[in-house]
């Protein structure tokens, strides 16, 4: 089949790769279109060490499958393949399997491909409402979901969030829903006139002599310096939370999270349900934030499209043939 | 009066400091004991840059007062001086008060010296059975008890206190009253016997190959590189409590603290009730963690006492003279 393939820190089109077998209880899924996130863009740069097909944000269709109702569905798919067996899986907490192996990201071969596998029980059929360009979004969205899983927001709650790409422009959006008041900071006009068409407010930049207001600050920047821009925007006693994985040392002192007795939550994976909910009841809008779509041949110029400044979603869409 | 005065980052004892007056609402108050926490000795360090009298762990006698009844009283006293009248002061966090002195901490003489003055409303009298030198322990208890205002520790919980120095002590019997597991884990053998004594377990060092077992990890080593420790030995999606304030920078990697999901929460000063009773009925023991007393005018060496390795809390106790 055809696939991208990261080895020795190289990407490349990859005409024959062998196509994954699938194994007890898994699925084979034709890939339709999958999304470049900026974790691939890290994969490239060294992160997790990873060789093989990159990819985890997808919508594809079944093709084959031990259990017959799945057979042609459209889906989306979690990304997370647990063991149920360790720790943390018997105390309900599959995406921090200790044996994981994560699809596109760690030991499992990804989307970039025609093909990939994945535990059916990893899957969710996606509603006819939802195009095949909004239902790679699901993934990313679930992520912001998760925040809603992890820390209460009150509708009256004060919320910064801080980064106008594109995990900024779903992260806001997503804040949004329960009615709290968000405000996105970035650098990017454009983004920024987006960000209000999408219901936020906004604002561009650090104020000169910014009041240490919000309730919650949300660090989507991707740098190592959010987290202490966070800091200095945060109130004390407030939460800030990172949802960006930056690869690499950050240098931080702490002492002013002790006097300010601020709490940091860190936030991956999420739940599929409610992204795609919000996707077809159309409270979260996901389609301007897409860039660009490359066929799979073009991926490598579809990763350094993805990598510009200014750049929001990438896809790539498979043909039949790839 | 007797002072210890710190000046240029030398402390000396000053036999005719001038005497505080006390403002509107506030008390004068003759010190009985004060205690030399770690702060302190970063004070001398050059930490918030402060210069005057420190001490900010105290017993003492109200001797000036606009209401009758305090006259006399034994009190302990909050060491935060807030406005009353700023955003944190209004939503009712006073320790967080945007204009706040801190008492020997930040532009507010403190309590190594024969008197201090504070607000009338941060003073709580000292029941009997208290001692002098017990109730000296009621600032940094009451900053353990700070824990259990912001996290909810359920009773079957996993917790692991890293740090078998002062601040160590006291917080693990303060989290044990929660009922839960509590394991203290220290480089020291006569402090973890001590420990044990205290009703925890104990453990010498960090294991070969940890699990990542723990719900909570409380970080009360004053060590730079205690956040990084806590975060291989705390469970995904756990969460770190920060007690120890560490002046200058740590160098982190962030990532996994997003891919595991883990909180941090920074925790400083704490409700000075539970503290006062828990000593009073014997439920939190600190006579064993006074390692020396010394008159104020031995204070340059109780300092250099209390900054020996191995020492737990070293006190100063006022003559009327002094």
């Amino acid at each position: 089949m055809h696939a991208l393939v990261l080895a020795h820190g190289t990407l490349q089109f990859t005409p024959d790769h062998p196509q994954p077998i699938p194994g007890d209880g898994e699925a084979l899924i034709r890939v339709l279109r999958a999304g470049i996130c900026n974790t691939d863009l890290e994969l490239v740069q060294g992160y997790q060490n990873f060789a093989g097909v990159p990819g985890h944000e997808f919508v594809g269709v079944v093709e084959q499958c031990q259990i017959q109702q799945w057979l042609g569905q459209r889906v989306a798919g979690e990304i997370n393949i647990a063991c149920g067996a360790c720790r943390s899986c018997r105390a309900g907490m599959p995406t921090h399997c200790r044996q994981r192996c994560v699809l596109g990201i760690h030991a499992r071969d990804g989307a970039f491909a025609s093909y990939l596998t994945l535990p059916i029980e990893n899957l969710h059929p996606v509603p006819e409402g939802i195009s095949d360009s909004e239902a790679v979004f699901v993934e990313p969205l679930a992520a912001c979901f998760e925040m809603l899983e992890q820390v209460q927001i009150r509708p009256t709650a004060q919320i910064l969030v801080l980064g106008d790409g594109k995990m900024g422009l779903l992260a806001g959006q997503v804040l949004r829903l329960t009615g709290a008041s968000v405000t996105l900071q970035g650098k990017h006009p454009e983004k920024l006139a987006l960000a209000e068409r999408l219901g936020l407010q906004t604002r561009l930049g650090t104020p000169a002599q910014p009041e240490r207001e919000f309730d919650f600050v949300v660090e989507c920047t991707g740098s190592a310096a959010g987290l202490e821009l966070a800091r200095q925007l945060v109130r004390p006693r407030g939460t800030i939370i990172l949802k960006s994985t930056v690869a690499g040392q950050s240098t931080l002192n702490l002492a002013p999270f002790v006097v300010d007795e601020l709490t940091v939550v860190g936030s991956r994976c999420g739940p599929f349900a409610p992204a795609l909910e919000a996707l077809k009841d159309r409270r979260v809008i996901v389609a301007p934030l897409l860039s660009a779509t490359y066929p799979l041949q073009g991926g490598v110029e579809a990763f350094a499209h993805a990598a510009r400044p200014g750049t929001l979603k990438v896809q790539l869409a498979m043909t039949r043939q790839s």
